[in-house]
């Protein structure tokens, strides 16, 4: 039946993948790509994450040039703009020292207009990028469970397919350039108003007295039910704000989404009040807090702990 | 194995219910109380839909007076705190006609402290509150898949677990009376943030030119997932308004939650915002669309259709 060198199983590329930035999320990530069985090798600021790379497998690299002069495969996961630039640009960076045709694939969470520029620019030097910014959190990156929204051309993200495969589960293509960014973007301003609204809803309901461990359980079943409600109910109610994603990051997403917003002259209300009120957390001293902690702030702007 | 008399399966008891207000909801609710077995008899200020009752094998009573004395439970399903009001208070009221033990269950959404003054006053006339609100609208009262939060004595409670078993799938006994409209109260807080969040974010991603079929998939399966992305996310890309929920109904409920909240001493910086943004869509006469045409109001903020 059928043509017997035609096959609907596909099979997996295996890549040389170099991954720039081995943090909370970047380490995890590579080592997950070694268990996938692409051959990784990683370059980090500080020595130790290397080592820890290399005891799972991978490959250490001296500089990012040593790091990508074999790859076919380019991840970047750093903090912000700035650092993705410093990585990517430059006669050390990415850009001139990758291959032609490399596939760069940037999963850090940085401005859309820079992710854009940045395209460019790596097209410009024969580099096919993409911006692949992921949620789910350090357990989503340990569990190769991350939600990955990804921009850039179609051929390039269906390459990228074996690759993305083994970081993360749910990996969509939204769009041209930059779109992968909007759409973090979007994903952090729904999250950060989410986790304000819940802490608002749980210092209603401890106010009033009522059973929160019963109230939860039927506010998730109902249309109030989300993710946030799921994840973060509990450590408000244990008042546990150990991390998880921090504050200080989520303030900085909150800064690219209310600047994109104005800059395409979309209205964002409850963005704008709610990164008012991370800001306020940060500027208080809790940017180390898991984002939950911004239920401190309904607490103390309630007069209650 | 174990003494014959009892058993671990709990029988069904079948009760007279008397449904006061046969609407939206109480319609369906009253005929899925008929279809579990119970004897329902229904009255409303309308006769026909009273007449469609009688036609789903329940029976049509003349006044309140004559739907309750015959009654073990009475539900009561009515619009607003004044309408269940008079509802139960007075000479032709259900405190009066009832018989003393009566189960008394308002599934409306009113204040908190109306709630709890109603109860006390059931109290003294010998009847038994509970306060029932649900969630999931009028598809979960079709299909009997409503979410019920229920203030009041453990008791009555469970004494009334075989009549909210028969309209409800997750019901919880979250504490004393005024409880249940209590975390109705956070259920309708949590859901008009998430509905205006939710519209920020495709305003958003509409003025961006991204793909929003895919981002809202991969929004889905991340943090930002929710209910209300779930079941709202499609009909804000439709522009698809009709209802479900009404506006108005959602513009009452905020103006529960914000009044509670004040009394309560609890800050809700984003249930204040999005209560005025709710009220100017109501004010501008889109108070019979469903609550998802909260929509509209990010769209015209933002310039845009």
């Amino acid at each position: 039946m059928g043509n017997p060198t035609q096959t609907s199983e596909k099979r997996t590329t295996m890549s040389n993948v170099a991954v720039i930035g081995l943090g909370i999320m970047g380490l995890p990530m590579a080592i997950n790509l070694v268990k996938a069985g692409h051959t990784v090798t990683g370059f980090n600021r500080s020595q130790d994450k290397i080592d820890k790379l290399v005891s799972e497998g991978g490959k250490g690299a001296t500089s990012i040039a040593d790091a990508v002069k074999d790859a076919d495969v380019v991840i970047t996961m750093v903090p912000d703009s700035p650092d993705v630039e410093g990585v990517v640009s430059g006669e050390e960076g990415v850009f001139a020292n990758a291959k032609k045709g490399t596939l760069w694939i940037d999963a850090s969470s940085i401005r859309p207009d820079v992710a854009k520029r940045l395209s460019d620019e790596a097209r410009d030097a024969g580099i096919r990028p993409l911006d692949a910014p992921v949620s789910g959190g350090e357990q989503g990156a340990i569990d190769a469970a991350l939600s990955i929204m990804v921009g850039g051309d179609k051929e390039d993200f269906d390459a990228a397919s074996d690759v993305l495969n083994a970081v993360g589960k749910t990996i969509v293509h939204v769009g041209p350039s930059g779109s992968g960014q909007t759409v973090k973007a979007a994903n952090q301003l729904i999250v950060a108003v989410n986790i304000e609204v819940l802490g608002e809803a749980i210092a209603f309901l401890e106010a009033y007295g009522v059973d929160t461990d019963a109230a939860l359980k039927v506010l998730g079943g109902g249309l109030a039910g989300s993710k946030v409600l799921d994840q973060k109910g509990q450590k408000m109610l244990d008042r546990n704000f150990d991390p998880g994603f921090r504050l200080a990051l989520h303030h900085k997403d909150l800064g690219i989404v209310t600047s994109a917003a104005r800059e395409a002259n979309v209205a964002v209300p409850l963005g704008a009040v709610v990164a008012q009120l991370v800001a306020a957390t940060v500027n208080q001293g809790d940017g180390a807090l898991d984002h939950s902690g911004l239920f401190k702030q309904v607490l103390q702007l309630s007069g209650r702990k």
